[in-house]
């Protein structure tokens, strides 16, 4: 019973600005969180040109302290607005929040890696969660329908490719040997997706008669079975608007759902209509 | 009321041929216009090669008069031949006449520089504008639309990848670091970009063990994702050569327009049966 | 009249040997002038590896007299056995074969120059003659049709590949210049072909941030748009797989047509039970 | 008759744990097997490292005996626990599982070259045969039904690429000579291909402005026809789902199989309901 109790209006106030956008509060929070993440990844660039660097390191060291300071304060507002914070600690998204927030601390403590700094760039991870909120998640929802319905075919194609470029990896290592660049089978499997998937860098090409030829059948084998997950694609793509304009969809159907969080466990996705959480049973 | 009144003979005939291509004379200017913009990219081109422009830069210089004469005297007509020259002036066509124009009278006020000089090569945006006046404009409308209605689609796709794109790049640049080239974050990116999309270049290219690998992983990803935007625009193609066969076309039919201009603001694909302009009301 | 009197009966034999399919010893003829023609291309190419003609050079000239002798009396034989030789000797495959049977009696008129002998290479073309004839013409003939109904689209989505390749690369010169190898347009059109088509050589690569971040754009513009010609050419054949199906086809319907060749005009695909000649009106 | 009398009861047992997986020890036997593949791969590619091999040659050579024995022994078990050991040693994965063994043996007999040791990565090909009893084997088989009914066209197909890029290999080898590294019609061709299939190594680049000029048609020629085999393949994708949904399947119709070998001839894919073996009648 004492879960389903609800928070305290200035909890229950903060959790609606930071963890949805339905108020005029939370997207405004939302819109200042997304500039704030983009313009924290270009500093984390700017910082790794090294001549950019020299000459402006105070400016982007005070910053980065700004950008720190305020997911600092953000981590801490999402920890007490929630009911478990627990939960949400070593959820995804809590462990990326707690990731880009740390590092510049952590740069004290230890011998400022460069390793260090650099993690700061997944802090653009953050920026799925803030898309999840707003309205073109309808396209990409289709986009991962689609992609759902061909994972196991697009799983075994990557599968035979991959024993493909192991068998085939092998024999340019015997036909061509160290001076091409095959030095060893590791790098010949290298080498033979970067033919087989057309990238072609030319940083090892073979330089053998036999070996020329070999490349040159697995060329045509990639550019023929380039065709094979693009087919499962497309015709999954052609079926997922079939099925939205029958009626006898065997596969459930599309209800409209919005962005409010439960305020015990923080799930998203309630239908319009939603009186409780679908997930704890929470009241919304 | 004014503004309905016909433009005087001179100048509706003027109107005709400038603007429009259902008479002999508009398309016999077409035409002209036509092969003198080929002509005049080809000019630059050949001006761009230090050998040719050594030997033939007079040949050269007086070509580019004459074309730059003929495009001053079509500007003009085409301001006075309007009834709203400045509605023209600031338009997309109109900014691009004038700059087609006004680069040759440039370099002698200004240190004739190569950019200046190059810009003329911009001159090809204004065959789009001819383009659109002769009859292959319905398959390329078709292309259109089908790639319009995968917009939001390949907007998130592309979006997608960008992001995946800084990620990787940064995880590359944390592996490799500078002796294999990946001597910045957005140098990373760039190479993740190339990798990504299969193209290849080579100029930087992972050295470490644990970079290959990973590189492996991005060619895989890259080769399976390259499937998605073909999936949309198929899907797109199929549906569209669908909806033309069924009945039941709920977003509106097809009608023939024709290549005529409004006097008044030249605004083009009036339906053959149109008696005024759809945009502004004047009498056609 | 006199076209129609039949040929005398061993020009008829000869006829039907050479230009026929349909009896056996049509059959044998096209075999044996098949392998002779795969091994004389073959012959060209090891006469171009340097090595290989040092040491064999009198064999390959010994087997390339017995290729040419053979191609000479098919020649004269295709020559006496048609009513028209003339008609014969100005069609595409009369110049081919011709082609491909002189350049080695001119090599001792003229200095033997390499072009010469490698002209030798374009007898393949002879090749196509003999698979018209042969079963597989049926798959053959569907990839044709979807392609030929796609022709207008892709003809426009290569013209505007063209002229974007164009801008793109007039831009890359003025921006990267002659140190990375952007030495002309045309040289930077090249480039920017090389790119878009996920080619990537890497002999010419932006070193500037600038360079590298437009080359940037074109290549995720080039991943996107490779998918046009994919999705027309799909559409076209999903199109055409139905279109066998359905009763009511408009475009005409398919016969089963021969190899059987008019002895008066050499035209070919006669239907089953045709008894003149739909081009001329010969007697079959 | 003798052929229909069921197997001695050890080598029955002996029959299910090796060839099938329906029984816990079946299913124990593949896993094992399975990782003892992937395990003696991983192997063959370390050993491969020359600076990995030379510090842990003693352990890698200890390990490459356990998995040998262990072969051995399997390739033994195999042998008697069939009625007709013949057909297996003859049969394609009979050959595979002897050279799988043989390897290490040899290279005591022989002077152990490279080549020897490296054959032992086609083990993977053995990988196949255990992945035909797993469950995935559905969706392979729609991918496989898909490929096998676009087999002709994919033929056509990839003959007209090859025939094609004779013609143009030979062109750019007249065109550019030796200094671009066009020393040959083979080479010429092979690197015609590497452009055609949008690969580009590099290692070999047009630097006269004619062939870069071919080269950019090639390249565009690539970029279009690559839609070919997509849009076959995506099209019988489309037509596969058709066909399973649709009532008058004219093609037979799926049942449900199992992994269950017979244990005479060894054949695979018996009907659920299914008391006698499809392939030689002996009861299962």
């Amino acid at each position: 019973m004492k879960d389903n109790k609800p928070l305290p209006g200035w909890k229950n106030k903060l959790h609606e600005v930071i963890y949805e956008a339905d108020t005029p509060s939370g997207k405004f929070f939302d819109i200042v969180l997304f500039i704030l993440i983009i313009f924290s990844v270009i500093l984390v660039m700017l910082e790794s040109i090294d001549d950019f660097d020299e000459h402006y390191h105070g400016t982007l060291l005070t910053l980065e302290w700004v950008v720190t300071i305020f997911f600092t304060l953000e981590y801490i507002a999402r920890l007490i607005s929630i009911k478990k914070p627990l939960r949400y600690v070593f959820s995804f998204y809590g462990i990326i929040d707690f990731l880009s927030t740390i590092p510049l601390y952590l740069s004290y403590l230890l011998a400022g890696s460069q390793v260090l700094l650099a993690v700061r760039a997944f802090r653009l991870l953050r920026i799925f969660r803030i898309l999840k909120l707003v309205k073109f998640i309808g396209e990409a929802s289709q986009l991962q329908s689609a992609l759902r319905a061909s994972r196991a075919k697009i799983a075994v194609f990557i599968y035979v490719v991959l024993i493909v470029s192991v068998i085939l990896g092998t024999l340019m290592y015997i036909v061509e040997g160290d001076e091409a660049g095959f030095t060893s089978i590791p790098r010949s499997i290298y080498w033979t997706i970067v033919t087989l998937t057309t990238v072609g860098y030319g940083d090892i090409a073979p330089v053998t008669n036999l070996g020329q030829f070999i490349a040159t059948a697995i060329m045509i084998l990639g550019y023929g079975i380039i065709a094979v997950p693009t087919g499962i694609v497309t015709a999954e793509f052609t079926r997922n608007k079939k099925d939205k304009n029958s009626e006898d969809d065997d596969e459930g159907y599309l209800v409209h759902v919005n962005t409010q969080a439960c305020p015990s466990c923080g799930i998203e996705g309630h239908r319009d209509d939603a009186t409780h959480c679908f997930n704890c049973g929470h009241p919304l």
